[in-house]
């Protein structure tokens, strides 16, 4: 037989789904599993992308555009102007999920041995892409401790070498919900300018921003414009995960010029999603708000109740919706797994992302778990007691 | 600023899209455009398909697994059977496109430098799947005089080297319309046998054969079900190309593994599309067969008529909805955008592929264009017209 690819081998398993298998098998010994695991919100799809959805009068479900619909682009650049993100139409290019957005940024602006310096903890797919491309990650860590604050600009110049293409940040952050300051963003962009780097900014989360403290953009960087590639999702923000529809945007033309290269050959983005995702941008305030508030609540009262945990420690995320707790366990792999194969209370167990998925330096993120908080005030109650219970029996507690 | 990527840099523009721009002026211009430039028939999709999309009835619009929805899986599990291909639920991965299954098929499965032998023409956007991957294609031109037949084994074998990983076929062929037969299918079952190669199959037209001669897939093909990578999707078949939803199925566990993790970063396949995918999967006989119907009237008339206008010649297509014909000029890429920007026949033109950008061969194909005739039957007439009207005048004429 021959052999499968190198980089299809070294491709870690999905920190978020690789314990599916577990999840599946605990539901089917009647146990119910709470969701912790992945940012698959649970609140309702805006009424009106349902009723464009319903509403659809086409006959034929024919390929859109590559770069997608243009009305889409256009309703995308308004949306963005209210970040004060200026960007027009042709600067956006609509991917299948804010996924296709960071390959196809990778595929277009990275060779193979090129290097990105990521600081992680770190969305855990950037890995996946960055193998497919042939690139490399570096990453520096940050630390539970700081609440996963930029790490000192001095740690980045020393991963610099003739290979370093860009930087990677998501921005508020998945998995850590940090927020970056006008000071921490300036200081990545004076990077990006002394070294001339490409900036891949995540900002998919920019309307779950908690503590006050502004959004900043990679667009509001002055002097970088043309660097700067951002990346975007309706997924999140409208909770329509499963349309599978993103962006990429970027001033360079250059950049633009060969993302579309890859658009192409890929055809369109999906039509439905489109359609869905157009009409959603329509929404009002109130259901942006009605969402903000709740997940506002939902992550006060998750923090409050984790740090009340023996042993278990969170920092307060300013925004997306999770947050890397600290457990009192020396392998939250392996605890995680046990949650779902060895544990129940009241017929119950939670799904939590072992964190160490989401560092490559070895042996980071050991004692941590991702935990999203897309579920219901309830559940996340159930969730939190089933923890609490379950680090009181685990059999390799450390504290 | 920093420089793209080499390997964008390389990526050929796409033979079917690159003169869009040309077309959009033509339109601009008040002139009317056939497109036969794409496969993006005017068939309507199943009435199936849009109700299922009309009554959905969720809330959220939620990930699906990674390896798509359980049900629409069983269901191509069934479809593949009345076709002889004796395959699971468990070896189908749903991907969002045919383009998707190409891809991760590459990534999972070739390393750069490998090395894969495709017939030409070829589908263009393999090469840009092979170069995502870093993966070489070796191309062996078949020729339009024996209508595109199986070039030879022994051209097989000159290409083999110890990077070669696979073959690529397109069966029923796109862009020429070619059925392999029994005798050429053993011949690449054996070559796949005698070099432990991987055997990539698209064959996403299998619906399409028109002559009698069987269909067959590379699963048929005795001792290398191990081998074999099914390329599929559901947009020709079902006139749904903008819903996104494809297959690749493998019975390989090694390979299913490897292509999953590809399938887990980006994490699912397009929800709707999926839904509207299964309900297709349920369409009556009459829908196909009116269909199937509607595309042999169109080649006979459509192969009729180019090869009554002087010049002109085209091999008749046994399956898919495209052909491969010769026009008496010297650059088809010329005639082609000269048809788009200085032609116009009672205020109409054609828009048509041409067929340079099929063969990775330098200086292959170029009096050749790609024809799909997914336009009704009127439309092909009245394409024909322009196209012999156009021949007449069109300054480079060879013949």
């Amino acid at each position: 037989m021959p052999h499968v690819s190198h980089r299809g081998a070294i491709m870690p398993d999905s920190p978020i789904r690789k314990l599916v298998p577990y999840a599946n098998l605990a539901k089917s010994r009647g146990i119910k599993v709470y969701h912790l695991n992945i940012g698959q919100p649970d609140l309702p799809t805006p009424q009106l992308a349902l009723d464009a959805i319903r509403n659809i009068d086409r006959t034929v479900l024919e390929y859109s555009p590559s770069d997608g619909i243009a009305s889409l682009r256009e309703k995308l650049a308004l949306y963005y102007r209210k970040f004060r993100i200026d960007v027009g139409p042709e600067d956006i290019i609509v991917t299948t999920g804010g996924s296709e957005a960071v390959t196809f940024a990778f595929m277009a602006c990275l060779d193979p041995g090129d290097e990105i310096i990521v600081p992680e903890p770190a969305y855990a797919n950037y890995t996946a892409f960055a193998i497919s491309a042939g690139a490399v990650i570096r990453s520096i860590p940050s630390t539970i401790e700081t609440g996963f604050a930029l790490p000192p600009v001095e740690d980045f110049e020393k991963l610099i070498t003739d290979r370093t293409k860009g930087i990677m940040i998501c921005n508020p952050n998945n998995p850590t919900g940090y927020l970056y300051t006008q000071d921490e963003m300036d200081k990545i962009r004076d990077l990006v300018k002394k070294y001339d780097l490409f900036l891949f900014s995540d900002e998919v989360y920019r309307e779950f921003c908690y503590t006050g403290a502004p959004y900043i953009s990679a667009f509001h960087l002055e002097g970088i414009e043309n660097n700067v590639i951002l990346v975007d999702s309706v997924s999140k923000r409208y909770s329509e995960c499963g349309i599978r529809v993103g962006a990429l945007v970027v001033k360079n033309r250059e950049v633009h010029d060969n993302v579309m290269k890859f658009c192409q050959a890929r055809l369109s983005p999906p039509l439905i999603g489109q359609i869905a995702a157009e009409a959603s941008l329509d929404v009002d305030g109130d259901y942006m708000l009605s969402n903000y508030n709740e997940y506002l609540r939902r992550r006060n009262f998750l923090i409050d109740g984790l740090n009340r945990i023996p042993g278990v420690f969170s920092p307060i995320p300013m925004g997306a919706f999770y947050t890397v707790a600290r457990l009192p366990v020396e392998d939250a792999d392996h605890f995680c797994k046990w949650l779902l194969s060895d544990f129940e209370y009241e017929k119950q167990t939670v799904f939590m992302a072992p964190a160490s998925g989401f560092y490559t330096s070895p042996g980071l993120g050991r004692n941590e778990v991702r935990i999203a908080y897309v579920l219901k005030k309830e559940d996340l109650a159930a969730s939190l007691k089933i923890l609490e219970e379950a680090l009181k029996v685990y059999p390799h507690r450390t504290i």
